[in-house]
């Protein structure tokens, strides 16, 4: 249909219609998925890798993104066959490549038209927080345009029987106050007859090694706004998750579908933040809080889901989704309760890149000036790329205030999206030959090979040292501290009763 | 020795330093065991019980408690061989049967004289909150009397080589800041010389029926305050306990272990009182919390340690071993740290059973006065007999306030200690025969055997039910709505949509 073999940047929307139409002749389904961030293109690449009993597609799968620079980005990359995220998992780039190139039934656009083509429509758009107030539930601010505005555009172009399925992370109540009267305001507007069928399934997509299987080989949870919803959405789950090994659990209620993914995304929220308070105590008390814990997790029944010391807390979800719960129950609900103990939570987390800071300024004895630091890991997760929210960028702009000299070291991350202007690179060596001083934010693979020896050769002169992620033995630190590095450790209260940080000059 | 086959009420030092010395000339070592409460009864009982190759007692185990009522009360039991404790796992009985009448190796005292024939002295007495305030660090006050008095006792009279176990929950630091001085101070004053044997090894004994599973079969961690305080630790613990599944944890600060124990009980109640906090919300949006948390414990290797809603928290320890640590870092470690966090969620424990108590007047209308009320359930676990601390002494209390008629009912406990003044009973049916409302505040199994027939029956005209504990499920709340009862639950948002809460008088 194309004079060129060369993959479009992106579809047009004739082009589209007519592979639809094959498609559709041959029995299969047409999927949209809508919004192609973190969890849209996984959901199109596992989508699209679904195939029958024949070894045949199931779906035709279209994913579209908006008409901006990052959105055209990332069509144009799906449609060469190329993941846009960055993946330790070889299969979201391989089901990419499979669909693009190989069977064809996975294509990208930017043109909104194709909603008109969908028998199913996932929507992964994001639904974000604008204020993050902690100290006043009124304060909070959604940005609820991006979503609202999906949801219309699929109210005025969508097939009158299609399903719409709903995976973003959404205040309680935003599948009926929302998105339902959005819909039916637009579908009368059309003056369409019938059912509309609406579901709602939470992603728990997890970057990571098993980012594919955590669609597909997962737990997933649902709700439609009515049985004959509910009985679709189930359908199309069960046919591209493995349902037998994770049984799909149904809920009656899609508010209670989406109160899930907030309350399991605070649980762990929240004991983050519990084990930070506790590492305060833990380091005025002399007492290593990794030991504590890792004894205390023995208890695997009762105990393992606890938490260890750390840096702080970052990505898209943990930042947030408590939020959108606090958001609900004042809008939705106009309800006065407050939920105190999961907000100090947040306040705790916030700070918990403060507290790094605040020991390498007491290692430094204030003088941050024209130190060169290299900060360790940009990424929220270890050993991967991933920067969304993370703690490290804060952490470098107060460096910048105290009018330090910042270099970041990352083996992953090639471009820190978030904070551009900061020197970034892959060299460890270069990095530490240039080091006053070194915070270990993140543990990568890479830095818990490092050695007091490497340490030694690569910087050439006793490092200051803060290790917010227990890279660091104990064995490791007195070899540096014997080497002349003073050495200051998140939840390592026993190293100040070594005297790490005390520095005799060799 | 003595002149009647009764055993003694107590036996006196006399008599326990005769058997002493035979087992002392067996080569067996002597071990006293200070306290003879929920701790000290089954450590007892189980060192009582160890054996060598030979099948013969290893040890030969003297119990001493305080020559109060309640303290004689225990030791003449113990010397009956009948279990002071009302227990669930059959073992606790039998070993104490065992050790007392069969064997001879256990015997209980009053006489403090005999920690001078002990070659390990065991602490299990109490370290108490008095003032269990959250608002403010430094008014929450710890009752260290017991504590002081008993180590002080021991430095008295200790032979100089005896190790000394301690196994209460203690402020961080207590160790070294409270029994070391205290120790060697008494000893210093006898001229004792040699080395001071001490270690810390925190008990997890949990009420229930792996009572003595829960010492003899399950995880310890310990610490000497010397390397060879820990190595006798060490051997004593490898004796009664199977390391072989579940090795011993070794700290090598007294610190880490005592702040162990407080970390592993503030983690359980944290995460009861974030469900609590979320409870409310579930409520106000008209979901069934419960369903939510069983939809996200599937997530196990992450996600399984989440609570579920309820009436309350109840029990000696989670009720007060975070405020040690608090205590600890304001007294022992002159911190201005707060933990503001887990304060804040033993307030919001502490409100539990003031909203199950809310949902009652709710459907009472307020009108209180002269109703009889029948509150199921007075021990803090189910199946249990323990009533310490429990939820429903403070919720009878509001009911009393109220001017409304209680009724307790427990199938297990006989003697509500903590509540005298309240009608308790084991039969349901005659509670149910009077009741005006009911009110579900403790999971016994008996309760889950209602039917919606049932209680008809028994009741014999519609009842007012708060379900605190998810007895009552959703089919059969529809068949109590049906025979004119009105329903309330925490954590069951979704009976309010039901419509449970009115009544269409039948």
């Amino acid at each position: 249909m194309l004079l060129t073999d060369q993959p479009p940047v992106t579809f047009s929307f004739d082009v589209l219609a007519g592979k639809a139409e094959v498609y559709r002749n041959q029995g299969r389904k047409i999927v949209v998925v809508q919004g192609l961030g973190f969890v849209g293109t996984a959901a199109a690449a596992v989508i699209a890798n679904v195939r029958d009993a024949g070894g045949e597609p199931l779906y035709f799968v279209i994913g579209v993104d908006l008409a901006s620079d990052i959105g055209r980005q990332r069509v144009r990359q799906i449609n060469d066959g190329v993941s846009p995220i960055g993946c330790p998992d070889p299969e979201l780039a391989l089901f990419i490549a499979n669909g693009a190139q190989k069977t064809g039934n996975l294509c990208a656009t930017v043109d909104i038209g194709v909603y008109e083509l969908a028998d199913i429509i996932v929507v992964d758009v994001p639904f974000d927080v604008k204020d993050k107030s902690v100290e006043a539930p009124s304060a909070i601010n959604v940005d609820r345009q991006a979503f609202e505005e999906a949801l219309r555009t699929i109210g005025r172009l969508m097939r009158p029987e299609a399903l719409i399925l709903i995976e973003t992370t959404v205040p309680v109540g935003a599948c009926e106050r929302l998105a339902l009267p959005i819909l039916r305001e637009e579908r009368e507007r059309r003056h369409l007859e019938g059912p509309l069928y609406l579901a709602y399934a939470y992603e728990r997509v997890m970057p990571g090694p098993r980012y594919v299987d955590s669609i597909r080989r997962f737990w997933r949870s649902f709700a439609g706004v009515d049985a004959a919803s509910a009985a679709r959405a189930r359908d199309f789950l069960a046919s591209f998750i493995d349902t037998e090994n994770y049984p799909l659990w149904e809920f009656d209620d899609t508010k209670a579908a989406e109160l899930a993914k907030l309350l399991e995304n605070s649980y762990r929220m929240i004991n983050i933040a519990f084990i930070y308070e506790w590492t305060l105590l833990a380091e005025t008390m002399g007492i290593n809080l990794f030991a504590v814990v890792d004894s205390i997790r023995v208890r695997r029944e009762t105990h393992d889901n606890m938490r260890l010391p750390g840096f702080g807390v970052g990505g898209y979800c943990l930042t947030k989704d408590s939020l959108l719960a606090q958001w609900s129950l004042t809008n939705f609900f106009h309800s006065d309760l407050t939920l105190g103990m999961t907000l100090e939570a947040l306040r705790i987390n916030r700070q918990m890149p403060r507290h790094a800071f605040d020991l390498l300024k007491e290692i430094l004895e204030g003088n941050f000036s024209g130190k060169k630091i290299v900060v360790c890991g940009v990424s929220y997760l270890p050993d991967l790329a991933d920067t969304r929210e993370s703690p490290s960028a804060v952490f470098v702009d107060w460096l910048i205030e105290a009018k330090a000299s910042v270099i970041a070291h990352d083996p992953y991350v090639k471009t820190w999206r978030e904070r551009p202007q900061v020197a970034l690179s892959d060299n460890l060596e270069a990095c530490l030959a240039q080091a006053d001083a070194v915070v270990f934010a993140v543990p990568h693979a890479e830095y818990a090979q490092l050695t007091p020896q490497i340490v030694r050769r690569w910087s050439g002169k006793p490092l200051l040292i803060v290790d917010a992620q227990n890279i660091i033995s104990d064995e490791k630190a007195a070899g540096l501290h014997a080497l002349g590095c003073r050495l200051m450790g998140v939840g390592k209260g026993h190293w100040r009763q070594k005297g790490f940080q005390v520095n005799e000059q060799t």
